[in-house]
């Protein structure tokens, strides 16, 4: 008998929330939204697939992607497809697809999730959302927006309650790059940088090591101390940075474009504190052009960044002999989420969308009675719930209580009779009568109360 | 050279939206989504893949699901994966896994994607949305659900703008499956359902002709007639079906159901204009056991049904012995958006989520006062898009009207001097001057006009 029954388990790096929690990430997720679209970005969507040469065009994914097989009943049709592990790669054949019909510069957010092949480990998961917005120019694009950026990014965990202080490390990717034109090794910045990329997990004195190893005899007299200065130099000032860089013109011009950044961000509203230049941000990424950003939560810098980004040249230069030069970031909404939960900074003690339970005694007499409140109610905007099953009272405010619903409407034939109903906080248990015309109004102000906190 | 660039094209099925499409479609998911929650359902979200065993479990769909592979950097796992079909296996799955963890009733809604390997044609997708709600009971759970469901159903439908009028049609599978008793073919009943389930799209003649040949020498004298006239009967009042089936005790039984259903769901809301008694619906799953509905938006019966589900008594029953009773139903959101954007009863001009523009000139001097403007309308709630480049100003107000942003804020040295701006209607051309400290207020009065269609 036992294995007539399909065992049921998760799927390790695949999660999934209960219902408290899954209000709690879709509360987060919407506040996010909500500040991406204040400032004006378009929703977009792409399919979960995309072509396996669209996902593989610049290399060295290839190893993480999911591939997705055609079903049996279709077609022997050639095309391979693959799961998405980014935003950006469908982002790009978006664009490079559909530049006729975009209007430039096309603000777009996107809010979905992404698969990768990874060990599951703290923050880091096989399915995961991500909170993308990016601003696309054809041909070319105002710096300015890479300042507007760190202003949607301050303005989205500026919304959030509960999460702990943040701060925004912000670079420009010239600075290192201009400084390996400075001491004539230009060919070997893409290595240098995904060197300096190492810096936050392994540390200054590793990468600097490292670096010492890789450029061996072809290492410029002087270089491994300026680096080593300017990888130390982290929440330092613009003028100490000037100051550092003395004589080195090119990097000097990195500087000079993320003081530009730096001082428009501000004005824009970015509170300085919060902002830290900080010369370690490389990404990785060869693709990123100028501005970077890399966002850690306060006291969690373990968890890694929950928001990264930063300028670029040329977004679908695999797809398209157009030039859209873009600046975007990324929130890594299920990692913050997990950190968040796993930290006990998130509410997910509300397990239900219903602000009300209309309780019932009686169904045969008052189930009419029970409905025309639950209209009423839902009607002012008021997420209702009937307990349609006439069980004990406690039983119904039982149930109410374990999900989480606010408050609760009690009424049999005395409050009919009087023309009132109670209605109980099932948090603080009080309770107060209220005239049936006035029950919605009533109903509001109490809810109001509560989030308010009263 | 030409093959430099890797080609972007479409993947038959797997559609995706410009922006303005993509705005009309989150608005009627949003829609959906609020009526859901107004009913105190709980949002639910599960991973895009399951184990090929769960999802193939019932049996009869594996030709049309897509596999998924597990990337190359992944260790030899037996774990076999594939990406759902549809959300009611997910949720059978979810709700024995984590059974100890939910309360009971248990009322969830989920909007997510899922993919079948189908010819693609009018209304049929191969990634595509569903927007589901279950109420699920363990052991029982109460009938009135099954009417509230219809409630939903109709407010989720009387919520959308521009959707034509829809019919809801309900039946009961006991009707049917009674009728079989009744005539002593109970073994037969069914393959029988699965036929009828044909009648929409072959017409009730063949259906019948059809289960002739089916039942052959077995077929009880009289049945096909009791059937045709049943079958003939869309449409008709619940006195009717008493009469067409006196004596048939059992089918009389689904009558009764169905009275019961019908009668609760009027007294909860729901026109009974837009209720339609139809004994053809039997939806082909052996699944469902008792009430079951369709909806069709009408004059576009042809695109099938859009809103479809029922009552069922085992939601889980491959994954536990426990028995989780349910009712539900599941709207085709892609398929419902598919036909109101091919009938052009969708709007998608606006392309933005922008409110307001505020455009620019002479940014060097004036750049702070346009960003204040800004930020003043954002924290105020207004979506705000600031156009930061210093071009003229018919190509600002150009880029507005393209992509649909109802207003401009237009100001200048001479404005700023006089403490006022001009707000620009971008559709009418109307525009107005407003002193600068009642600006916000004032774009949020113009804004209020817009939506009430002034």
């Amino acid at each position: 008998m036992a294995d007539k029954y399909i065992k049921v388990q998760a799927i390790s790096g695949f999660g999934e929330y209960l219902p408290g929690e899954q209000i709690a990430f879709d509360k987060m997720r919407s506040l996010i939204e909500q500040v991406y679209r204040r400032y004006g970005f378009s929703p977009l969507e792409t399919p979960a697939v995309e072509r396996w040469e669209i996902l593989t065009a610049k290399g060295g994914i290839e190893r993480q992607i999911y591939s997705v097989g055609k079903p049996e009943s279709m077609d022997s049709s050639q095309i391979e497809l693959g799961l998405r592990f980014d935003l950006t790669v469908p982002l790009a054949r978006f664009v490079a697809q559909y530049a006729g019909a975009l209007t430039f510069p096309f603000r777009r957010y996107q809010i979905q999730p992404v698969w990768r092949g990874e060990r599951p480990q703290q923050g880091r998961f096989r399915q995961f959302y991500q909170a993308d917005i990016d601003i696309i120019g054809s041909g070319d694009l105002d710096p300015i927006y890479e300042a507007e950026i760190l202003c949607v990014i301050n303005d989205a965990f500026d919304s959030m309650e509960g999460v702990p202080e943040i701060k925004i490390h912000v670079s420009n990717r010239k600075i290192l790059t201009g400084l390996c034109v400075d001491f004539g090794i230009a060919a070997r910045a893409g290595e240098l940088l995904r060197e300096v990329d190492k810096a936050q997990r392994d540390g200054n004195r590793a990468v600097i090591a490292a670096i010492g190893e890789m450029l061996g005899q072809d290492e410029p007299t002087g270089f491994r101390e300026t680096l080593e200065q300017l990888l130390d130099a982290v929440g330092s000032g613009l003028e100490e940075l000037t100051e550092l860089l003395e004589g080195r013109t090119q990097a000097l011009d990195g500087v000079e474009e993320l003081r530009e950044v730096y001082e428009a961000a501000v004005k824009l509203g970015v509170p300085a504190n919060r902002l830290v230049l900080d010369p370690t941000i490389a990404r990785g990424l060869d693709y990123y052009t100028g501005t970077v950003y890399e966002t850690f939560v306060q006291g969690y810098d373990k968890w890694g960044s929950i928001c990264s980004g930063g300028r670029y040249d040329d977004l679908a230069g695999y797809f398209t002999t157009q030039r859209y030069p873009g600046v975007g970031v990324s929130i890594g909404l299920t990692r913050l989420v997990d950190l968040l939960m796993k930290n006990g900074m998130l509410e997910t003690g509300r397990k239900s969308t219903a602000d009300v339970l209309v309780t019932m005694q009686d169904r045969d007499r008052f189930l009419d009675r029970y409905l025309e409140i639950a209209r009423g109610l839902r009607s002012a905007g008021v997420n209702t719930e009937v307990f349609p099953e006439d069980r004990r009272l406690m039983k119904q405010l039982g149930y109410g209580g374990r999900i989480g619903i606010p408050l609760a409407v009690i009424a049999g034939g005395d409050e009919f009779e009087r023309g009132v109903a109670k209605v109980k906080n099932l948090e603080t248990r009080e309770e107060r009568e209220i005239r049936l015309e006035e029950l919605t109004e009533g109903i509001r102000g109490m809810l109001r109360e509560k989030t308010q906190g009263v």
